[in-house]
């Protein structure tokens, strides 16, 4: 079933939908970027023109979040701490989360199960995470702070996130509190760590 | 000047270090394992010996530390909480580190200036601190609690490493001590995030 795409956004779209069905059909070094335009019902030429390679098709989400994050650390209310900042930014992506399921939970599960690909999305997680570490330093969070509460933050992102693909029905909203509450609880249960 | 090294581990050092020269050198991508081999006063093949290609060679320190990390995360005394407990494990590594600066700080300022091995290093430090979150559930510590306790413990020790690379005079424990303290007064200024 060959339909033209209407638009450069819609062949961006399918590209994306049929790598991830290949992947996951074929296994991620079994698959070519012939293959996929192929599937895609676009030119391998369309291919290139939206993604650099077969890798990176599958991480083009994470530059949107990026777009969104970034932005609501900066805007965020001042009177909140980093934590506080960080949750809220990650409440403020909870729709578009929701509306990206569909493709985020089979793509999640390719992932994890494709060494060369885990490493990627790790690596593209504490770049995120970074980028929040410097909106954080914009707002007057000091360097050592910034990037600790941005990175811990991400990491109870990332948890949430999975038991929200494991379990949707509690909700991501559920799922986020529940991290940053554990998160909030490792500090009392330590007094005084460096002791 | 070649000398005929006496042992195996003594190769191991010699390439490691003949690796980091030229790659300082010439540039990671711009080194062969044969460069790196002669320049040991060893064949390539027992460069092929010791590690599985040219990037690996930089790494091999990463798998001594999950060594030494894992058990005492595993034998740290009862009654502590998570962090007190990675804490301790870092601090218990301490004379390693100073033992291991002449070549660890180098490798570092060669990593952190090279996207591909930045990717790797940091995929290395998220499976360590998976390793250290494994342990810590095997004291008990539930499962979402390790792995953020971990996790944040690591971002802690790598931002003491580098400080303590930048400026060596305070040593490695008081910048550990300062980046735990950073950590826990992050969760201690948001009382409750999730409100």
């Amino acid at each position: 079933m060959l339909r033209v795409p209407r638009s450069g956004q819609q062949a961006r779209e399918r590209l994306q939908r049929a790598a991830l069905e290949l992947y996951r059909e074929r296994g991620f070094d079994r698959t070519t970027t012939a293959e996929i335009a192929r599937r895609a019902g676009v030119s391998e030429r369309t291919f290139f023109h939206h993604f650099p390679d077969k890798r990176e098709v599958l991480f083009a989400g994470q530059d949107r979040l990026r777009d969104l994050l970034v932005p609501a650390v900066r805007d965020a209310p001042y009177g909140l701490g980093p934590l506080g900042v960080l949750l809220r930014a990650f409440r403020s992506i909870e729709s578009v989360m929701e509306e990206g399921r569909s493709y985020a939970q089979p793509r999640h599960e390719l992932v994890a199960s494709t060494p060369t690909l885990r490493e990627r999305e790790t690596a593209k997680l504490a770049s995120l995470a970074d980028a929040m570490a410097d909106a954080l330093q914009e707002r007057g969070v000091a360097g050592q702070r910034a990037v600790l509460a941005a990175h811990a933050a991400m990491t109870a992102f990332d948890l949430a996130v999975v038991a929200w693909y494991e379990q949707p029905a509690a909700g991501l909203g559920a799922r986020l509190r529940d991290a940053f509450d554990d998160l909030h609880g490792l500090a009392l249960e330590d007094p005084d760590p460096t002791t």
